[in-house]
């Protein structure tokens, strides 16, 4: 098998991936005049396959962009989003938005209406303000940009809560041909799979096929959108979307389980997972990056459904941001996890202490795990003692910060 | 069917119950000094019921209970709690503990060793200091009182972050006889069913057998303790318990289904539902009483499904802290409890506004809202329009108090 070399570009963006303009705008629909309105364009038609949230109340982009793919989903051209408003929980007349946002953007870049998805993000039963989506779209089709600066202005427009973009380039070179994968993401609080309340785009230059795509992106989502976890809400509008144009110059890859298959799989879950663990980093008040692994379980979805739990926990989330090693708070969440475990097996590790062994108390360094704990990166490793299956997610502390945040959003 | 007359018992406490002493003492469980073990005991043998936590890391005392209330479900005479140390995660020392807990209170009271039942609430993973337990048994036993006072004092010294004592009294008349029944419990963290964090004892003068207490007790267990959430946290030490002395002058209750079995029921659930809803009034850091109502179900289970899955959402949480009417976080966490729901038939209200029809904003009057939020109890329903089923769940806000008292438990 040829070697595969995956390597992260500095300071990438959407635009580091040749074929594709964005930008982003400001239109209104924040209060303080920041970028509220993102544009993605492609000078070539892509292969699409997106991701949504399985909560029962779809937002209406989310219910139109799973028409669009199905229609359409060797032709997508174009990707518009909005923060500030959800166009969540509007009823027909949302969904009637959402298709006139996407005829405009269709208008203007002079492509079909098929050919676009819509993605909002924002305060859930609002009317988008259509007025300004419409003379955003304008302006940002104006303002469309291959250059690095494009694709950075469009990962600010999508934030909301975020403190800061989420955005990546992988650059993969095998057998004397090279393609190019980037993202953006944006959280920053109700998140939790399946999936995170959050919105993603990933753009690529690799030549994959619609179902290829689609099962890549499933793969890449199962390790790393899915296992994060801020604050356990699951959004109404989830949505990560990829858009392969085809440009590179290789061969496309079109069967599943081929080298080639795998080392796209390999990059893809690469800056998949750099977004996720991004989301989380800047997750509504955190103050520290919690990764969490349960090996020794029966089954992943078993370590999964413990790790969960554990990073569900508010008790442990509100200790880790007082910096306590309340190890029989982990021991709790495990218990309730509703996995069936034999508790005196249970190990538990802060970093390199092992806090619990055979159920109870093992090296209780309170000094040790103290230092650990004023890490920014906490590492906390669960070993069940009934299998070789393990699952890792990511989870951030529980501060003031965060009921600051929540207490007063749409205020 | 005679009438039934349940009356509260002003300032009543479980010496309430004719038969019944207790107190509380300070032995240094607790660093300020406060009371932390409390001594319950019945100068008659009494039939037992008692239900536990779910959580597969189960303290000792529960351990221990189990085994005592299948062995002597007929014979109970006394019940020993502490605070401070929830003696769980402790190993074979920390059985060893419980059982020296009660034989300890056996030989001072001249009972039974399987007589006796043991509780514990606090900090996991540490061992009892037996030698303080030891020396406040002693004290305890001294110190027994049957008058008010002694179970004010049982009260208090059963509290953690509990802020004030949880305890109620009810007489029942029916029929020329009368009997109490009385109860008390703590909350006030790690509070989700099945069961809370939370420890409760319920005592009453009735007689009844014991199978038909532990049916009594599940019954009302059910719709009270099962239906209260705090944090999402389930502990390793919950457990409620009802001892019968049955020394009221009335024919035995032996028969389920009968109008006397039927009349203890709900004597006792009101107990249990003034219980379980004070611990929820004085939840960690709770500034909010919230009651949950979800109906059209198609079932209770999946009208408590629903319910749980906005009672434990941060975002419902947090937006009542602030009193925010964002309805749409309420909707969102319905869409992802889990439940097949159809979106465009779900009603929500809060107070008497109804926010949400036809799964869309609908009366949204943010001043009435506001007058809504501002009171200390909070009325929200949530109609399916599925079928006729409906639950209630009780649970509290998430404020910076939250956080506070989380952050820092231990220290």
């Amino acid at each position: 098998m040829t070697a595969v070399e995956i390597t992260f570009v500095e300071g990438g963006a959407l635009t580091s991936v040749p074929g594709f303009q964005a930008t982003g705008v400001a239109c209104g629909l924040k209060k303080d005049g920041a970028l509220d309105l993102a544009l993605v364009y492609s000078a070539h038609p892509c292969a699409g396959a997106a991701l949504f949230t399985t909560n029962a109340f779809k937002a209406a982009p989310v219910l139109y962009d799973q028409r669009v793919v199905r229609a359409n989903p060797a032709g997508l051209r174009a990707v518009v989003i909005n923060s500030g408003c959800a166009n969540a929980c509007t009823g027909e007349q949302g969904m009637r938005d959402a298709e006139a946002t996407a005829a405009i953007a269709a208008e203007l870049l002079g492509i079909g209406r098929d050919d676009v998805l819509v993605m909002s993000t924002g305060v859930i039963g609002q009317l988008l303000p259509m007025s300004k989506i419409k003379s955003g779209l304008f302006a940002a089709a104006q303002a469309l940009d291959s250059t690095l600066e494009g694709g950075h202005r469009a990962a600010r427009a999508i934030m909301t809560t975020d403190t800061r973009p989420k955005e990546v380039a992988v650059r993969v070179r095998v057998g004397g041909s090279e393609y190019t994968i980037a993202g953006m993401a944006k959280g920053a609080g109700m998140i939790h799979p399946h999936m995170a309340t959050m919105l993603s785009l990933i753009v690529t230059d690799a030549p994959i096929t619609a179902p290829l795509a689609q099962k890549a992106l499933a793969e890449a989502t199962e390790v790393s959108f899915n296992m994060i976890t801020v604050d356990g809400d699951m959004s109404t509008n989830d949505t990560v979307a990829l858009l392969a144009n085809g440009q590179a110059d290789m061969p496309p890859i079109v069967q599943e389980g081929s080298p080639a298959y795998q080392n796209f799989c390999q990059a893809l879950t690469q800056v998949a997972t750099f977004l996720a663990q991004g989301l989380v980093r800047d997750g509504e008040g955190a103050t520290r990056f919690v990764e969490i692994t349960v090996g020794g379980a029966r089954s992943r979805a078993e370590a999964k459904q413990v790790a969960m739990s554990v990073a569900t926990s508010l008790l442990v989330k509100t200790a880790i941001y007082g910096q306590d090693a309340n190890w029989g708070r982990i021991v709790c969440a495990v218990g309730y996890s509703g996995v069936e475990i034999v508790p005196n097996k249970v190990r538990v590790w802060l970093g390199d202490l092992e806090l619990v062994r055979n159920g109870g108390p093992y090296q209780v360094d309170e000094a040790r795990a103290s230092a650990i704990l004023a890490q920014t990166d906490i590492p906390i490793r669960i070993d069940l003692g009934l299998g070789a299956e393990e699952a890792t997610v990511w989870t951030s502390d529980l501060s003031h910060a965060y009921v600051d945040i929540n207490a007063h959003y749409r205020t």
